[in-house]
């Protein structure tokens, strides 16, 4: 299934962060092809390589962004209307579905969206 | 299929702005209850008629929150690098593909890291 984005989990399973699917791409693009993207054609093999090798052996906790605020998360018996005031707020494409502190799911806006207007 | 956005275009058919997701539910909820979801419960019935009452017969642009940067854009002969870096500096969910003036199509984030990974 194509989701939006990632869900960072702590070791003990407590989520931990959403990571937007533009926020992994940033992760692979390098800073000075961001600032003029027409500089691409010089990003070849070997330079690609290279990357890859940088990004090799670090954890997901070493190259996510410093967190913007608080994770977006809601409870297993918090109703529709929650769920998206939650997303609303924190602008995310995802929101982690937690019980006590168990992640049993998540939800994204577009399914939100399914579901509030009765699509599905 | 299951987008993480909208593409809003102009009445010529040019791309115009992205809409992520997160922000159509924005627009669906109140900002009472985005700054405090617990107040969730006192939206009823009557409320969310009238929420939709306020939306009825606005146009997408009378709704849409002003533009925070340029419109991710790429040309349908760029690279997947370039798609990916145009993606990553503007953090957008969702790039816009067009032929001269004429949009030809949608890349989303996860379907790039499909293709760059080489999973599809």
């Amino acid at each position: 299934h194509r989701l939006p984005g990632l869900l960072v989990t702590d070791p003990e399973g407590r989520p931990l962060r959403i990571l937007p699917a533009s926020q992994v791409v940033r992760l692979l693009v390098p800073a000075y092809i961001q600032d003029d993207p027409s500089l691409a054609g010089v990003l070849n093999e070997v330079t690609a390589d290279r990357i890859a090798e940088k990004l090799r052996g670090k954890t997901v906790e070493q190259v996510l962004p410093k967190a913007a605020g608080p994770m977006a998360t809601v409870n297993a018996d918090d109703t529709i209307v929650e769920v998206a005031a939650v997303m609303a707020r924190e602008r995310s494409p995802l929101v982690a579905v937690v019980a006590g502190e168990q992640l049993v799911g998540v939800i994204s806006a577009s399914r939100l969206l399914e579901i509030a207007l009765g699509t599905t």
